[in-house]
């Protein structure tokens, strides 16, 4: 490398050579070096039971932040700026859509009641619990912001982030506790947006009867409105591609078609003010059900990995930038706080976030155990605890939304520095403390308990319609034909006509014959301008569990 | 929408929700709208002779520039501004990259001497008698510029785009003409980067005989640099995979690491001031021939389409981009050039363009068929007159480059404005005159050729060294067995010791143990972590052509 600088230098002719800014392509440089060490790290420490891919690269974030302000000599850290835009524009949708296309849909619409409940109830009272806290706790340590300032800490702090959780959580070993912390984390999102404009737009001065009632309205709105979007155009690129390439496929465009779509599903949302979140979650749960059987099987091969690749990309880069971030030294620099108070706002904020979840998730499912009677579907204490524990993650969504409230150009003002310098803080605890202490934890919560959180065994008829629900997606495996007889007689003996029901008819009937899906889309022969080998690998659909 | 729009705005809450910049969200909507647009009327339009994506997009791009023009009443026209960081950082590398990827390697390095005498001989030829040209004609029109920027034009002029090729040459059906003008495009940009910087290095007041000698120094320097540090990544890429995830396989870390480490490459390239361009197509080369044997079968799969998907949707939005760049408003007005003067301009571009790749074409092939004695590898006149006329399509890398040369501060000028819109008419016109008779000329060369261009049957013991050099690579589809046996006896046969024998010999011997590569990764076991569905469609490795 130095020989080659060397060499460099010594030819006049290749002085300012790229057209590429210098700066931009160092960043670049850096970043995807760490990503690579962080792949490679990563895969060594899999067998561990601390750390994982989360904390490497936050590691690697911090480690090459002190690496830049120690080359930089303190001066240019420009690289070390997170942005707002970056994150959520490029970063957070490929993860949420890879998250709703590959999340196992039954267990998702099996816990909806339980996912709205502490997304949207839990949420509402974590927002309050954790304002008024602010409220009254950063005054007596001397922080004196703004009341709306204050709110707004309450819907950012109350901001579950999805991203940590799909890191600590895993769908196959703990699907209810998956289900129900990240349907939490998605909905939350919808919650935290109301809130946190709403917070924005209340004037103060006129506080009416009728300020909850439309706070009710827009909540509504815009979970619908984003929801009905999301399944549009999930739609759209069913029928677009069931239609347009029957009988000759092509696996680019095919694949190409459902990347753009998506994405342009969650750019619509925020067009409309919608919560694009919401909207791409459910794109990808339709795409996953009806658009990825029109497709040909190397394109269901590379959808499947691509998406997940792409999500797993963008999720260590978002904690290497986080990583990276906390050692901006402007921020540190303007917020001018002692360490006792940087610590002792922390602290508060890291107590507020603890309670503040307790104290809906703890009431909420003991109510909802006292409603439900059958012994199989009650959260137990356990579970309990692990659902309040891995919700205490606060990550790049709190950070960004922490920017977009104060940064910009208030960040000079002294309180607003220490308000994002102790968030970061909050972050990096959460992250580093409780982040390894959680695989352990569930290990232990699982062992402890003498049956499975709920075990497939116990499922009575009930559970059975469920079961109809699932059209074998991307994240389906296993099972077979005889699996699949025995339910259609379970129907028979047990003609439980609930809404499921209706939907699976109402699916197979209407549905899937215009926008295809599993065993609705016809044989073609495969065109000749694909190639053999795809031919070759095309096995049999993917059965359903 | 007008309906959601209409209750949008009703409801007090949702006002400025969105955390992003609104201009930015609108530009991604147009964008993402017209490649799913372009994809779809690219699918129905793949029957007709004339029309492709490149050219759909290109008219997408411009009745969209209308629109917006329209829209914005003539004013904001950010929108339609071409970013040069954008096209060289993130459009370009992924289609270089993926044009090694799967390049047909056998084609490829058989026709090297061919593809370097176009590349280099051929470009300093094309770029001499632009440049003198341009001199000596725009002077008439009375465009007076720097003697500097004529030597721009020569070298701009004189890159061909290899985006634009690579539209319309197929590679199964013309491989030999595929390869020398593909190759030749990848050749011609190092040396159009050398032919430019040295431009902008050389003083005039004191050209001496080492000037000349300098510049070959720096080309050399740039080209084995270049193509040493692609090659290095790649077998990094190689060597890291095989021995970190020997055993235990974990799709979407193999993908993104591959990923990564193909725009690393790039981006040191650039760093060091060195032909990203080259370096990132040698990595794609090294990558298919180690990297991507040592990879699961989903892997393979994922990354032959992913790649593929990533640079069709680059190559499409590089099109609708020029197209609707061309309508941005602000260069025309400056240009401020007459009807009658722009049309002299473009003109004289494309004649120079035309005579200028005429002059280095057909000399080369005939000096070449010269020197071969042998029928098969002549370069028919046919074929010459479809490398002449395929190199002739100016696309984004002309305009990007043009930009470097005349845009920014000195935009303003009037003259430089007038080459940037005469740029403009020149890549339209190629794309919307040559681009659509491009097909169906070389579909009547190829009728009126009694035999194919270069006939797999005709060739001799010679060209079977050639067969030694492939080993199935994410290209290489068909051919079985007995194939490779009979290879085996002609090499009995024919032991012609060239340094391709030798260099299979060395990657059996000592690379592929090393680096992985067709046939040389053990069986091993698909982890649980993997999924069924994975281990299935695992096919036996692809055999060579």
């Amino acid at each position: 490398m130095a020989f080659l600088e060397a060499t460099l230098t010594s030819l006049p002719l290749l002085r300012s050579t790229s057209y590429l800014n210098t700066s931009t392509v160092i960043t670049l440089c850096v970043f995807f070096s760490l990503l690579c060490a962080c792949i490679v790290i990563g895969h060594l420490l899999e067998e561990s039971r601390w750390a994982n891919e989360s904390i490497t690269a936050l590691f690697l974030g911090l480690s090459s932040g002190v690496v830049v302000l120690l080359v930089t000599k303190f001066c240019n850290t420009e690289l070390l700026k997170f942005s707002e835009n970056l994150f959520f524009l490029y970063l957070l949708p490929p993860i949420i859509f890879n998250a709703g296309f590959q999340v196992k849909k039954k267990q998702f619409f099996k816990n909806f009641t339980t996912i709205l409940l502490f997304g949207v109830i839990g949420t509402v009272v974590s927002f309050c619990f954790i304002s008024f806290g602010a409220f009254f706790l950063l005054r007596k340590i001397g922080l004196i912001l703004k009341m709306q300032d204050y709110l707004a800490i309450g819907a950012i702090f109350s901001a579950t982030d999805s991203v940590c959780t799909l890191q600590v959580l895993s769908q196959d070993e703990t699907p209810l506790l998956y289900s129900i912390v990240f349907g939490e984390g998605v909905v939350n999102d919808a919650t935290s947006i109301v809130l946190y404009n709403s917070v924005q737009s209340i004037d103060f001065s006129s506080i009416s009867a009728t300020t909850a009632l439309n706070l009710l309205g827009t909540f509504l709105y815009l979970f619908l409105t984003s929801t009905v979007l999301g399944i549009s155009v999930g739609l759209l690129s069913a029928f677009t591609i069931k239609t347009l390439y029957f009988g000759r496929h092509s696996t680019d465009r095919e694949v190409a078609l459902m990347m753009l779509m998506a994405y342009l599903s969650y750019m619509i949302a925020e067009l409309l003010s919608l919560s694009g979140i919401l909207t791409i979650f459910f794109c990808g749960i339709v795409m996953s059900h009806y658009t990825w059987h029109n497709v040909t099987e190397s394109s269901r091969i590379t959808t499947k990995h691509a998406f997940a690749t792409i999500s797993f990309i963008a999720e260590t880069f978002i904690f290497v930038y986080v990583g990276m971030d906390a050692l901006d030294i402007t921020k540190w620099k303007t917020s001018n706080a002692g360490v006792g108070t940087s610590i002792a706002i922390s602290s508060t904020f890291l107590a507020l976030v603890l309670v503040g979840r307790a104290a809906f998730v703890f009431p909420i499912s003991n109510i909802k155990n006292c409603i439900k009677t059958r012994e199989s579907t009650k959260i137990e204490f356990q579970s309990q605890f692990v659902i309040w524990w891995a919700g205490l993650l606060r990550g790049a969504v709190t950070i960004a939304l922490c920017y977009y409230q104060f940064g910009g150009e208030s960040e000079s003002t002294q309180e607003c520095a220490a308000v994002i310098t102790s968030t970061i803080i909050v972050v990096l605890f959460s992250n580093m403390v409780f982040g390894p202490i959680t695989k352990p934890l569930i290990q232990a919560v699982q062992l402890r308990l003498s049956k499975p959180l709920i075990s497939e065994s116990t499922e009575n008829a009930e559970d059975f319609r469920f079961l109809l629900l699932e059209s074998g997606g991307p994240s389906d495996q296993g099972n077979n034909q005889p699996a699949r007889r025995s339910r259609l007689s379970l129907l028979i003996s047990h003609p439980t006509s609930t809404v499921h029901y209706y939907w699976r008819k109402f699916d197979d009937n209407y549905m899937r014959p215009i926008f295809g899906g599993r065993s609705f889309v016809p044989f073609v022969p495969v065109s000749p301008s694909e190639s053999n080998r795809a031919r070759d690998v095309a096995p049999a659909p993917a059965p359903d569990n």
